[in-house]
């Protein structure tokens, strides 16, 4: 069973989106241990300086690769990154799972995105949207699209 | 203000969507008149042969176009279309609206997706990922872009 670690910033405020994600968690338990981990959030004022944006990036950034698995294959989300379907992102999963790649860490940035180096470290960038989407939304979608991976490489059916 | 339908197949079932729905709803009023329109839903058994999935569609698709009014500029979401940002998205609402297209229908097709025809009609066809969302999801993720459309358009700021 493959492992994934969810590693965000900050807690999800709206009640809504909290209780989507436990829907999703719930549902994914038969396919593999999921765990949200949240790193620090820092607070992002109106009008910030281009040094203020990279400090606060820096510091975000920080506190999620404190929460990175030593080996484990990271995912960076980013806007930029490789563009996928729903089933190629399932067989991605499937091959790191026959790989022996079972530890694996998706990583999604606060409100001003992720630190480049986190960026350059992940083993895979990848991109949900050219939309931008709020990082606490982000979590549901994410969660849905590995729920939809899962059940796309059982064949099972799954109608939303 | 701009005058948005969005015009959906069947009812949303999950209460934390709804919920989330009726969030950016309401967001959304001091910028726009949006409402959600709701076209009968076939049911979709798990083995579908072609013929009944062309079926489902035309019927799915004759419900949605009966709720377009007429004169609106339509943007059907398809995984197929064209890619935005939400600046892009955001200057299209804007000229739209200065062309005087204050008249704007989104369509979300259901679960197997638009009709050719529908697809066919749209001003335009948008798509907000390569991956497949489910369309209840979908309402949610619109709606919020939307949101963050008239927040870049008046140049205001939007933490989440």
């Amino acid at each position: 069973m493959q492992h994934i670690d969810i590693i965000v910033v900050g807690r999800v405020r709206e009640q809504y989106l909290s209780t989507g994600i436990n829907e999703y968690l719930k549902r994914l338990q038969p396919y593999a241990r999921v765990r949200i981990l949240e790193g620090p959030e820092e607070k992002v004022p109106d009008h910030l300086s281009p040094a203020r944006v990279e400090q606060v990036l820096a510091a975000e950034g920080a506190g999620l690769k404190r929460l990175l698995r030593p080996g484990a294959y990271t995912i960076a989300l980013d806007r930029e990154g490789v563009m996928l379907s729903s089933e190629e992102l399932a067989t991605r999963l499937a091959d790191l799972a026959l790989a022996g790649r079972n530890d694996l860490a998706f990583v999604i940035g606060g409100t001003l995105g992720l630190a480049r180096d986190l960026l350059e470290f992940a083993d895979l960038r990848l991109s949900f949207s050219r939309f931008t989407f709020p990082h606490q939304l982000m979590r549901l979608i994410l969660l849905e699209q590995l729920y939809r991976a899962y059940k796309i490489q059982r064949g099972e059916t799954y109608h939303r």
